[in-house]
């Protein structure tokens, strides 16, 4: 377990699963919509100074999206594409999610995020990944993934604010 | 690992996820549509005498479906409900599934079917699905899933034939 930026990563060795724990001073409405409205998420959701471009977004149980990351020059850094199994607001969504950059397809990710209520009117998440393999679960965390989101969560605390 | 009647099932002690084997005498074109052409699927994708019915169905890659199994006298067995993350023919489906008669939603689970060309001109169909936990996945195999595939692979035999 890695607690880094307020933000908690656990990947147990030899699984392939994953979470990613953070807490944010806001609202559960609130922190919902920023994840699942593609006008809030192209405000936060791209780390590092990069901006995030929707190829097309339909957030609802049964849609699917496509997404990546610009830099500065506008080259595509990367693209994320998948489909939303569920949609319950505010307080789960479930979707598959697969980074199109891989030289193969077919390593996708299945994830849960969960929207808690905390008793100091702030809100949990947990993001819970499984994937096909460990060595994919591994190929995940080694790809920078943390730094990546501890960046976009903290923009998200700046936007909340 | 259990073989009977042909199907293969590999659910390894303590993890998430489980794979189920089956080869086809028949060609991949054939038994790849046969898993994702809703007409071809209420002919054999109900055990035990029941009959398939769908609610909605968009197989394509981003699409979603939703079907049930009814008995004779038109009662409802199960429903399953999902997304297709991937549908590239004749060669792989990715797609959610969730058991929507559970008492609580969220236990969805990811499931990859591959379909390889033998050399001795039939299919090898694998089914390689992922739990968010291990009492997922061992609720599948406690649920009798084995004996309903074993009946359903062979009325898909016949259909084939």
């Amino acid at each position: 377990m890695i607690t880094h930026n307020n933000t908690k990563v656990i990947a147990e060795p030899g699984k392939q699963e994953l979470f990613i724990i953070r807490e944010f001073k806001a609202p559960r409405e609130k922190v919902f919509k920023a994840f699942t409205d593609p006008e809030m998420l192209v405000k936060f959701y791209a780390p590092f100074g990069n901006t995030m471009h929707f190829n097309h977004h339909d957030y609802r149980t049964g849609g699917s999206y496509s997404w990546n990351n610009k830099n500065a020059d506008g080259q595509i850094l990367c693209t994320f594409a998948g489909t939303i199994h569920e949609l319950t607001a505010p307080e789960r969504v479930i979707q598959t999610s697969e980074f199109m950059e891989l030289p193969e397809r077919g390593h996708a990710v299945m994830e849960a995020m969960l929207f808690e209520e905390m008793e100091n009117g702030g809100t949990k998440l947990t993001i819970h990944d499984v994937c096909f393999s460990v060595a994919d679960r591994d190929a995940m965390i080694n790809s920078g993934m943390e730094k990546g989101l501890i960046d976009i969560f903290n923009q998200l605390d700046e936007l909340l604010n």
